[in-house]
């Protein structure tokens, strides 16, 4: 029997929502952290501000998950230099526990233990510039979007929260490059614009590629990005830029499925669910391909730098075993404690030891020759141009691999660890199925 | 060491050129021939007058293949049930040997012995018309041809005769559907063209495609032809029409080389080489190749219908295998006596159990909700579709072409034929090597 929908959602929302006392610790613990900021930069002569950004500032966090976000506001006439020197000396200085950080500009991860809880706190420098177009750096946009926010959300709260937890049990929260999915203050417009969760879902079932929405009516943006959302604090900008065509299809596909049957199980985390090692065999021995499992090193960057260079990697991979007229049929990448691995799925893995070398218009007379005095006859000709039939090089796809490889565009951070550490091409029988590879796998394969 | 030119020339027209007695036989034949008809229009008061027309009217046949064209030519007034009536009446009285063909119009082929040798003759009905853009019928521009040709070639007939032997070894001489290559009249205007059968490889040797010839500087024909030769009889008319690419190409290649090194070899037919059993198996193994070939009785219909037909089927069945996945590396139809054969030479014959079925758009709600109303989970998202895995029906190529050959667009005569004496899929073991097979396999190989 298909529940209420409105029985579902407030169910979902006593689960997600943090209670009493963990609001009360988070702000608590929240207002110490600035107040220590502020005393150490009055008693050293900084003119520096903390402020709470983020979903802890909007009261947007899901229950058990709330990560601070001070952010340390400069003089926008500050040099960047000062900024960093200043601003991480100050953010250190609130506890003993911390690790310096870098996204496109550095900041402080510092660790609290409050109230019998564990919190993780980002400290981050930032210009207090006069507008959000005038940045100085890409950080100094967030209090803008705080103030945005915090101004107009109040009353919308559980409804960010839904649309959190909901796209997280998608996999597609989060706009780091490893999900390209929905950020949370992408969340949080959306919800502005439409007023509830539902109402979302309601409209993200009709959407198209390239939807658009400006809640302000003054996006300057051209781009061919499948969802677009014009930043209400900069018009020229984007905020669904890394939401990727597949993160946007995902969104459309659930919220369909969730209006035709609402459920509690959407809003159920799946990342515990595993595959069984018979199980993995079984599923392999159906399908009748053949895996191919590349394995390296990960190379020690972000995942925001790592994502982008493994997708770079499996498309020249790809390429390279196309370019041979091996038959691949699925790829994907993922990466499983110390290791990078490239997954590839063929169809065809084998070929006979012939093949066709085009060569150019039979009536090109110059290239012609030359191509003849190369090549040794029989020269047939197809569609006007000359071929010979030669030997083919890699009849199977294992071999081209472990010779060719490094011949591929990896990319700077995968060439290097490849060139130091080598690499192994495996099949699946020679890989081990640890919890971190059957629940790749099992999302591979679309169990649910 | 290479030859001179006109050494080698020389050397070939003495063995092509029909000697005295031929060409005297020949001659009183023609003139024969053309008397019986006449007079036999005379006693019987029919309006008409027998022509010799082609090869043996203007001195440029091969010697021992003399074909001898005669037309009756009737009043352009008369009715063409009439013509037909009475010109085969005519026709068939000349001799008591004869079959009644058909091309785009009836006519009858009469064999006669003279001078100890056999000679087929065609006798063929037509329309005096008054220029050869006023046709009554497609054969009544043969006249006008014939009288072109022997006002302007006379001196240069034996270098029509290399240019035909030299395509005939090329096995692209003649403009029938079998071989799309050059007709006689075609060789006979390239050589009033260029003046010489060297002068013409000269030329050939830096053809561009879409060459363009226009002895009369009249043409108005428009056609992505290779080669476009204008009918110095009929400005909208490319003589070149049937030269196929491959044709076109192949005499500009055969040209460079004969320059490069000129031979008598390049005037020796190749018909009677044939490959051993033992050859041909070895190079298959060489191969490693997967040849499948379909037999079925030829319908009985003349080549020029055939041959198009067998093309057609040929792309429709490579099609087939290829929606299904299998990759096919070169194809190539023969007919081997009652048998027409379709050849296929795959890389990829056999596939594993599964395929992806592409699905809409996800964005199209209407048939997203089919489709997935249709299909089992998991769904998965790929460029912005769904897509479903599903079992592959036919994992291998053999019994796709067992079972679905007879969905295949064979065109009407093959598809008669295939439903009333059916068609077996073979492969080369189950195949024996008559020389007919031998010889096509030879040529596909590309062995000189």
């Amino acid at each position: 029997m298909t529940e209420t929908v409105e029985s579902v959602l407030n169910d979902v929302i006593k689960h997600i929502r943090p209670d009493i006392d963990e609001r009360e610790a988070v702000k608590a613990l929240t207002e110490l952290i600035i107040e220590r900021v502020n005393s150490k930069a009055a008693s050293m002569g900084i003119n520096a501000r903390a402020i709470s950004v983020g979903s802890t500032a909007r009261d947007t966090w899901l229950s058990g998950e709330a990560d601070i976000d001070i952010f340390i506001m400069f003089p926008a006439e500050m040099s960047e230099h000062e900024l960093k020197d200043k601003g991480l000396l100050l953010a250190k200085s609130v506890s003993d526990r911390y690790e310096e950080r870098y996204a496109s500009h550095p900041y402080i991860h510092a660790h609290f233990r409050y109230g019998g809880m564990e919190y993780g706190v980002d400290l981050v420098p930032c210009f207090a510039v006069k507008d959000a177009t005038s940045l100085k750096s890409a950080v100094d946009r967030t209090p803008f979007h705080n103030e945005y926010v915090r101004k107009r959300l109040p009353g919308l709260e559980d409804e960010v929260r839904l649309l959190k937890q909901f796209l997280r049990c998608l996999g597609i929260y989060g706009s780091e490059q490893r999900r390209k999915g929905f950020s949370g203050y992408l969340c949080e417009l959306l919800i502005l614009k439409y007023r509830s969760f539902l109402e979302l879902l309601n409209h993200a079932a009709n959407w198209r590629y390239g939807e658009r929405i400006d809640i302000e009516g003054h996006g300057q943006y051209r781009g061919d990005d499948p969802l677009i959302v014009i930043d209400p604090v900069d018009a020229s900008r984007n905020v669904a830029a890394a939401v990727s065509p597949y993160s946007f299809c995902r969104l459309i596909d659930a919220a369909r499925e969730f209006l035709a049957s609402p459920a509690r199980e959407f809003f159920l985390p799946k990342e515990a669910k595993t595959l069984s090692e018979s199980e993995f065999r079984r599923i392999l021995k159906d399908r009748g391909t053949y895996f191919i499992i590349i394995r390296f090193k990960a190379p020690d960057v972000v995942e925001d730098i790592l994502y982008p260079q493994l997708r770079k990697a499996e498309t020249s991979v790809r390429r390279l075993m196309e370019r041979n007229d091996f038959v691949v049929y699925r790829s994907d990448v993922t990466v499983n404690g110390d290791n990078a691995l490239l997954v590839f799925e063929l169809l065809v893995w084998q070929l006979p030891g012939i093949k066709k070398h085009i060569g150019p218009p039979v009536t090109l007379r110059k290239h012609a020759e030359k191509f003849k005095s190369r090549h040794s006859p029989p020269f047939l000709i197809e569609d006007c141009r000359y071929v010979v039939e030669v030997k083919r090089r890699y009849t199977d796809v294992m071999s081209l691999l472990k010779t060719e490889l490094r011949s591929c565009n990896l990319g700077k951070h995968l060439s290097k660890v490849v060139e130091e550490s080598g690499y192994e091409v495996l099949t699946p029988e020679e890989l081990q199925i640890t919890p971190g590879i059957s629940s790749f796998f099992r999302n591979y394969f679309g169990k649910s």
